[in-house]
């Protein structure tokens, strides 16, 4: 298939602006297996080299879900205190994690020197293993989105600890938590937008031209 | 919207399977316009603290292209030799870059530290303004490869040389150089699999539990 029909397309930007990072979600468990399926279609994701360096955990452990709230918790706060009085109080006012909720959760990472692949591509800029589990993130966002599920990226994390509560190998790097589930509400514009805390940007603004 | 038709979900996989690193273009321009409708899309991906980081600069001066060619053609010698004997062969046999061909070309780059945002999101995890250049970049694959264009990731190349070559400001992270066009072939299976240089491994090999 060459190109996608006209209307796939129109549906395909409506997901794009639906997508939305989720805070708000109902208790009750996703499906057996549909997570799995999920993962499968982040599979699919770019990566360089072929190299397919995603690593998720699926953290389902209470005592591990407990710390990860805790980590989350206190360096949360540790952001909250550096702003200046102000922007400290919107910034205590906004929830910025599922974590209590989402029944869902799984940790990403990224294997650095993954034989796979055979380094094809990233001998100048190694960066590209992190960012190509970026995409199976973003694959499993937009997947998950159009079946209904919500997820939102927890980056309030200290890395060093989210790494060590989950006993994985040392060499792995941490690129980001996630919350799955289903969301409480639907929004086409981002929860910080909506809260006033910042403003859509024009596209036209970040192009440039040499 | 709650979830997506079925229909729509089933063509979304398709557009993932589809979506493919093109090395291989036609010449022909891309209608006038379109590129900046496509970026103007990817400013709705995700972003940390919405901060909106990505910098896009469409790269159109011949010279500049030349040098970016020259860059490439470096690296990606450098890239060969470190490999042994049969490995440096199969490698020499890959296409690995569009850009003698695509006629429309896009270096991308992060704002590491914008005011957007305020910061919010990003203080344990800077990183995450990278991420969010990545996911303007694969919604913008996603976006184009819908209506029939295709774009190539580029990352055989010294950061600081396309940096110095392109005149932006220092503090700019380099993180993509992406090539667009009418693809000349369409595929459901990446370019490295096809030659027989990496195969696909199992979603479940990459899913772990705690």
């Amino acid at each position: 298939m060459s190109a996608f029909s006209p209307a796939f397309v129109a549906q395909l930007n409506e997901l794009f602006r639906l997508r939305r990072d989720v805070r708000h979600f109902r208790r009750d468990l996703l499906p057996p297996g549909l997570i799995e399926r999920l993962l499968g279609i982040a599979c699919h994701a770019p990566s360089v080299g072929f190299s397919q360096p995603w690593r998720f955990v699926i953290v389902e452990t209470p005592a591990i879900c407990q710390s990860i709230r805790a980590i989350f918790k206190s360096c949360n706060e540790a952001a909250r205190v550096a702003y200046p009085d102000d922007r400290a109080a919107a910034y205590a006012a906004l929830k910025l994690a599922g974590l209590d909720d989402a029944p869902c959760q799984i940790a990403v990472f990224a294997e650095p020197d993954p034989d796979t692949g055979h380094g094809l591509g990233r001998q100048t800029m190694p960066e590209t293993i992190a960012y190509s589990v970026v995409m199976a993130i973003h694959t499993l966002w937009l997947a998950a989105r159009a079946e209904g599920v919500g997820l939102g990226w927890v980056s309030i994390l200290d890395p060093a600890q989210v790494q060590a509560c989950l006993n994985v190998p040392e060499a792995w790097q941490f690129i980001g938590y996630l919350c799955v589930g289903y969301p409480l509400e639907v929004h086409a514009t981002p929860e910080l937008e909506r809260r006033g805390w910042e403003q859509p940007r024009p596209a036209r603004s970040a192009i440039f031209r040499r």
